[in-house]
């Protein structure tokens, strides 16, 4: 199969099983359960939840990791709508359409992402895994999500850094790791916990998931730079100047491939996934 | 021990793992590690880590449950700090200090509420006690938090009525299962299964915390009502009066207590707790 159709497909999977939480676990009120469904629909490539998904192919059952993979993308469409709330980044779009809380207000957008961090942690236990492994991934989602090197210090972390002006390469990286690797980080290791994968394992997609999500960002910056996007804002390509922040993705890159050499299984998805983050062409 | 002081001693537990939480697990960032240490302190009675630890006493060793204990606070204090918030009831003050948006900003308060409840997820995969009794936990918690009968129906309901301006008793009822009792229910409950109780003390555990919830909803609306505070809100008192009022939180009092008949050891804190939820001074 190439690699845009296994791709397609399991941004498939990760459709109906979204659709399925919407169907079955979405709040009672009905304003409430619209503003879920439009806070995780429209949803761009569900990198996060594919990545589980890929990397619990390696190991054999798929279908096992998908409570695990929604969860991931709870998390990450949680952490949009507070994003995007006028309190930190008052966004009044998301992906071209109006943002939760400008559709139906802060009060419901508070309560949106409320509840899908909540189900998030709730979802996990859906899983048709040993306890141990749900039990792991509660400690690993909760930590990718948390304040100590997790989503929401890369938050606080960057808006610190807004307030503050001046922002170093460490800077950066410090943001760059917790705002968009430490979830991808998440999503790649609940695919081998899925799997049954060891610790060796765990570590090495981390790696990967790292590797990857700084090469992302990397690309994105190049981008905006080149798009005249970056106006006034310190990113990797402002900082590096774009010869060097592509370097950068590529060396990053490569240290995600490498991290891939030990498992066994068919490799070439998240081989191709990586490149992919990298040429992408926005 | 008298009642009082078995109570005092609950509490200072509880205060101890709190402390240890914001010792060990705060935001590396200061002023988040402030905020979240605000949202925790200065924290009156702390009744449902109280119940968690109550109810695993039941079954002897208690130190095993105070993660669970301490997951229930963390999620009280979150919604605590985003119901405080201006797009929800815009409080200023919170037990007699400024709330956590008015002392450290918006920004702040609303990832505060994130991180309580992120870490409350986090903090029950450190209970030394079966994977199983972990992943329990877990779904109870999110359930009981959540949008389907949970914390979260519970608000939401309540401002759907406000908005609509009339009240029912059924209302009445939702508003407080959802806001008051799910999650005493959970705190409860999660006593019980760190004690390794079976289904059917689960289910009596959470009948006693639905009676000892409403009833404590109960003799507030009755202080507010005597107290001139219930202006312009429906409230149990309002709807039916103090006499007929304080004649259903005395019968819930009593069907909480007899739940508590099955369980083996001494049930004499939480029946004084029942007692002393129904008859404080205010």
């Amino acid at each position: 199969m190439s690699f845009d159709k296994a791709f397609q497909k399991k941004i498939a999977l990760v459709e109906q099983g979204i659709a399925d939480y919407l169907r079955d676990s979405s709040p009672q009120e009905q304003e409430l359960s619209q503003a879920v469904a439009w806070a995780l629909s429209g949803g761009g490539k569900r990198v996060r939840p594919v990545l589980t998904l890929a990397f619990v192919e390696l190991f054999g059952a798929a279908d096992s990791a998908m409570p695990f993979a929604l969860a991931v993308e709870l998390i990450h469409s949680y952490s949009l709508v507070h994003d995007d709330l006028p309190c930190m980044d008052n966004a009044d779009t998301r992906r071209g359409k109006p943002s939760v809380h400008k559709q139906f207000g802060e009060t419901i957008a508070l309560l949106t992402g409320d509840i899908l961090l909540t189900d998030a942690f709730g979802m996990l236990t859906a899983a048709p895994l040993p306890a141990n492994a749900i039990v792991s991934a509660c400690q690993i989602l909760a930590e990718s999500s948390g304040a100590r090197g997790g989503m929401i210090s890369g938050q606080v972390f960057e808006w610190l850094c807004e307030k503050a002006g001046n922002v170093s390469d460490e800077d950066l990286q410090k943001v760059c790791e917790g705002k968009t690797a430490a979830l991808l980080e998440a999503a790649c290791m609940l695919g081998v916990l899925a799997g049954g994968g060891d610790d060796e394992l765990l570590l090495l997609a981390k790696t990967y998931a790292r590797g990857i999500g700084l090469a992302f960002q990397m690309v994105d910056d190049i981008f905006d730079l080149e798009e005249d996007k970056a106006a006034g804002r310190s990113t990797f390509a402002t900082l590096w100047g774009i010869e060097k922040t592509r370097r950068a993705a590529h060396e990053l890159t490569a240290q995600a491939l490498k991290a891939l050499d030990v498992f066994k299984g068919d490799k070439s998805f998240l081989a191709g996934l990586a490149q992919w983050l990298l040429s992408r062409d926005s």
